[in-house]
């Protein structure tokens, strides 16, 4: 690494977030700040105002995405820089205000130095990252990078009944599709962890190679339901003893793949649910991730196979695959610059991969796309205590900072 | 048996249910006849005027039962027939009802007979047996052997509010005190099985022993809800993965206990039920049934030990009973008249016990008693599509009315 390190100021980011925190902040620390709610509308306006503040040209897209520029010596395409600023209900004020607060702070180091970039710089707020108001998540990033069509987008409705096209219009971010992110030279997201492995490792910085692939499955186990009382064990058949005998089945087998594969049985529900009754339904979801197409594979065959089970003389059993997605790895030569940047700075940091869903994955389809981690304390997010040391931010924002640099000198 | 054996009048016992069953009928062939709703009003004004038109006195104590009496040639304690009209939200045509229309139908056969008896019989419809509006099951008798308090069932209320003691009156049934069931000679209930032993068995006439003792728990795991895709399988402590072995090592020594133990786990409740998060709380009950208590103690220590799992270094375990009844034996002598009935008429029948709760247990406690079961078609009962073959119905009346004529000869 050529350059001299730069270093934001210290304690901003801190400010920063705090201030963005103000928006939608809960009485335990969090934040509600719910996709095209009020609190996302004011903190909009904030995010717009701080922009000019710093001399951006603000620009808005036909999903409501924002994009605040600043202008470099050659008119090429931007290094972008960005996240979401909505949460979920009673989230944090980490997850996803981080990287557009990073996109600011960089931004403004670079005026602090008097430093025209070589090519414009943009910060950008994706709109309903989280999907917790308006589904799917990552509807904006799916949207521009054709994952999702917009129209079917614009008509998906709130638990009240209204649609996503009403509330961008409602608090008026309805802007110009011409406005839309098509062309960058990069785009990178800083991001909280949401998982608790650099913190349990003590490590300040994750180069994200990957968002990892992921499928989930639906088990519905159909028996009989009968009185508790009066029906022999032999004469039942109980579909929660099934999917008992199931669940263990795979969790055997599912343990035997790779040591770095997650899956979860999260949703389970059991029909009619009473202490007295032989349960006549039981339904559940098996999903897992792994960042390897073969150990997703791996899982299918598994999880199809739970079908043949002996229990299948005493219950229906039905395995409908709800998704899957493939591993979307970001680009190598940014994921390198990142590293550097970290090695440079003395920071401790390892490669890691995401299992948690990001807008850079829709990104990286079609623009080089990179994600830098920083350590979630206890591994927690989407939680009023969700918490990343303030030393960590910073060093995240750093992190980001020399890369931008980087990008910067290397033509 | 002496004595010449008597039959009821060929298909009046299915006239009788068909009749009975049109008051609350359903779409399905069903029965919805809550407790003191409409539907239960009508009922018993027909049950009353079918008592007077038989000739009978009827009286209604302080909790709605009802009384219609045959008098005998002595004025002593009567036998008592009976059960309950009351049924569950779309259960079936037989349940309780069969007993009831059976005293009607042992008193009419008499009369038809010429018959006066030596003591007088006495059929009994008791009020909310199911407790299916009104908590708890076999309120009425359970009030009158003493095992609940009058003043807190009267407040007892259904989904709507109304109180037990409103709803009560509101159907103006709310008789005297005096009239309470306080002696007896005998008490008999015929009922359908509940389960699918005796249909299983081609068996017409069970010959119950008891009302089997139970035991429920409610077992409570608490682990940490984190995020599917980012935490790592040895950091998690996942509810419903200790769930799923607390119940298979509870499953694997409940199988080694005895044969006629049946358990089973109804009600297990997930959260927060999401598919993409660790489940913190998993909740589920298990309940369990035998007539001998040495093997519910034995149930006892098994689910008490799921607490020294290996598990519990993952989530805490939380082990609650929430409540627990002893067998209840009926009277050994009424019992051998039952079976000497059965045998006499060449019906077939065998001992069974009951696994399901019957006004008759709490009767037991003061009053010598038994029951008689028919056979339910693949055990079905509490649904739409209860149902006892017409001759089945007939036999277990048989029975009845013979081991009435047994009581009446044996002074």
């Amino acid at each position: 690494m050529k350059t001299n390190l730069l270093a934001v100021k210290k304690g901003r980011v801190q400010e920063k977030i705090e201030e963005f925190a103000k928006f939608g902040e809960t009485a335990n620390g969090g934040v509600t700040r719910l996709a095209l709610s009020e609190e996302d509308r004011l903190v909009r306006n904030y995010f717009r105002e701080y922009c000019e503040r710093l001399g951006l040209a603000v620009k808005v897209d036909d999903m409501g995405n924002m994009y605040g520029t600043l202008e470099g010596k050659e008119n090429k395409p931007p290094i972008v820089i960005g996240s979401h600023l909505d949460s979920v209900k009673k989230g944090g004020k980490y997850d996803g205000a981080l990287g557009v607060i990073a996109g600011l702070e960089v931004i403004e180091t670079l005026i602090d130095n008097n430093i025209t970039p070589r090519i414009p710089i943009t910060v950008v707020n994706f709109t309903n990252e989280e999907g917790a108001r308006f589904d799917p998540a990552m509807m904006s990033s799916g949207v521009l990078s054709g994952k999702f069509q917009k129209e079917k987008m614009m008509e998906s409705t709130d638990v009240n009944g209204v649609t996503f096209r009403e509330a961008l219009d409602a608090i008026n971010y309805v802007g110009e599709y011409e406005n839309r992110l098509t062309e960058a030279t990069a785009f990178l997201e800083l991001h909280i962890e949401q998982g608790p492995v650099l913190d349990n490792t003590s490590t300040s910085i994750g180069v994200v190679d990957c968002v990892v692939g992921m499928v989930c499955y639906e088990i519905e186990i159909t028996g009989e339901s009968n009185h508790a009382g009066t029906t022999p064990m032999n004469m039942r058949r109980d579909s929660l003893f099934v999917a008992n005998d199931l669940i263990m089945s795979a969790r055997e087998y599912l343990r035997k793949l790779d040591e770095q594969l997650v899956y979860t049985i999260g949703r389970m529900n059991v029909l009619p649910n009473i202490h007295t009754v032989i349960p006549e339904k039981t339904i559940f979801t098996i999903e897992a991730r792994h960042k390897d197409p073969q150990v997703i594979r791996q899982v299918e065959a598994i999880v199809e196979s739970l079908g043949n089970s002996p229990s299948r003389d005493l219950a229906t059993i039905e395995i409908r695959k709800l998704w899957d997605r493939d591993t979307v790895w970001f680009a190598p030569h940014l994921r390198d610059l990142v590293e550097k940047s970290a090695d440079a700075l003395h920071y401790s940091n390892s490669r890691v991969v995401s299992g948690a869903g990001h807008d850079a994955q829709f990104i990286a389809s079609y623009i080089p796309t990179t994600m830098i981690f920083v350590p979630s304390i206890n591994g927690k997010s989407h939680m009023e205590n969700e918490k990343t040391d303030w030393e960590d931010c910073e060093k995240g924002v750093n992190v980001l900072l020399n890369t931008v640099i980087s990008l910067l000198e290397n033509e």
